[in-house]
């Protein structure tokens, strides 16, 4: 791909560009787009035209520039998560209802936990999780869930990059994945909030590995932990039998 | 932006491979993807190289080439639709739990109408909406609820380059959508299916426009639709409120 002086691709660019926004910072003038995404000006004012006239961002009548709506639904139309969020959606409004309390559907991606939906209710406690957010794996219950369902080597080359910031929160790792595998669900108090508590349990895909995880997060301490368990376990396994995959063992 | 020899630019090419995927063909071999996009094969194999390395294209064990997770990530960490979703996802749960029918939220882009979510239920009738999916205007119930509440120049442009279609649906269009805006909500029978009914009431903004549609499909001839009407409509306003419009009037 042909590249700039600079060095980096107009790949690179358009990357960087739609990188630079995020739920806090959901519009941007053209000034202080060019910034984050370390493009010189003028050459910024030519890309977003490109850009707008896709439809991949979009200008506001006061010239700032947003996400565009042809980027969403070109990103969404066959997205592999569609799938997953289609079947995992009627099981988390039950577990959203019956635990009252902020349900997630994530998947790993990268060194992150990625959310891919999330229900709220009013009442529930805090949580910072966001769609399309990411959460770190080793500090959360999705995080643990997916890592004790993980294929061997997935694990390893996670531990091989991360080994000593893990092992500082989880000296006996392997004993404790053992364990949330034996138990079929992980938990993890306080992250962030020192007042609620994760819990979540893996969606199986037909090897055994976790697809996915759904999750809830409850005030810490709170004594219907194991039921909240029991009913993420129960949606959990009725997610992969809606997937497709059997959900025996 | 650089132009290949054929006239296009990158991001044109970029735009047609995103483009290629659709929910039944989530999926393309490199040669298939390169027919539908119109790329030599050549310069397809160097662009999916670098799609695949910013993680918007993923290629599968078997080399087939799917959407990346990155691109769904970057798409929907700030996307508009995320605080409608948001908003709206509560009371989409109440409506198709009240009504057992398939319930979605539309907005207009371009000149179709954009399914931004679906909830659906088993036993639903048929329904041919997808998130992320197109339909058209003047032949659905959403389509007619968002005219009836979009400000006149977004009308007369519409018109304008499709008069010819819209009349023969609706020879007395004017009159229709004046009664769309007086009972507060829009019906259309039979669009793909006959056996079904649509009917969508709009999601109004602080100047009294469609910010989007609420809509449900129930069986044709249903004796329900004033009361689905009527939750629709209330679902609507509680929709409105939660974005922060006052929903008066």
């Amino acid at each position: 791909m042909a590249n700039s002086p600079s060095g980096d691709s107009m790949l690179d660019r358009i990357v960087r560009i739609l990188d630079s926004f995020d739920p806090k910072t959901p519009k941007l003038s053209v000034a202080a787009l060019a910034r984050r995404a370390q493009i010189p000006r003028a050459t910024m004012y030519r890309l977003i035209e490109d850009l707008v006239g896709h439809g991949l961002l979009a200008r506001d009548h006061e010239g700032q520039i947003s996400l565009g709506l042809r980027l969403w639904e070109l990103a969404n139309r066959s997205a592999a998560t569609q799938d997953l969020r289609t079947a995992a959606l009627p099981f988390m409004e039950d577990i959203n209802q019956l635990l009252g309390q902020n349900t997630q559907l994530a998947m790993l991606h990268q060194d992150d936990v990625l959310v891919i939906e999330r229900l709220s209710r009013p009442g529930s406690v805090v949580n910072q999780a966001s769609v399309a957010g990411r959460m770190p794996i080793h500090r959360t219950s999705m995080g643990m869930a997916l890592l004790a369902y993980s294929p061997a080597p997935v694990l390893e080359d996670y531990l091989s990059r991360h080994e000593e910031a893990v092992l500082d929160y989880h000296p006996r790792l392997r004993h404790e994945l053992a364990e949330i595998r034996r138990r079929g669900y992980a938990t993890f108090d306080g992250f962030i909030d020192p007042e609620t508590t994760g819990a979540a349990a893996p969606i199986l895909d037909g090897q055994g590995y976790a697809a996915a995880v759904l999750a809830v997060v409850v005030p810490r301490g709170s004594a219907t932990l194991p039921a909240a368990a029991m009913a993420l376990r129960t949606a959990a396994r009725g997610i992969s039998r809606a997937l497709g995959y059997a959900a025996d063992g």
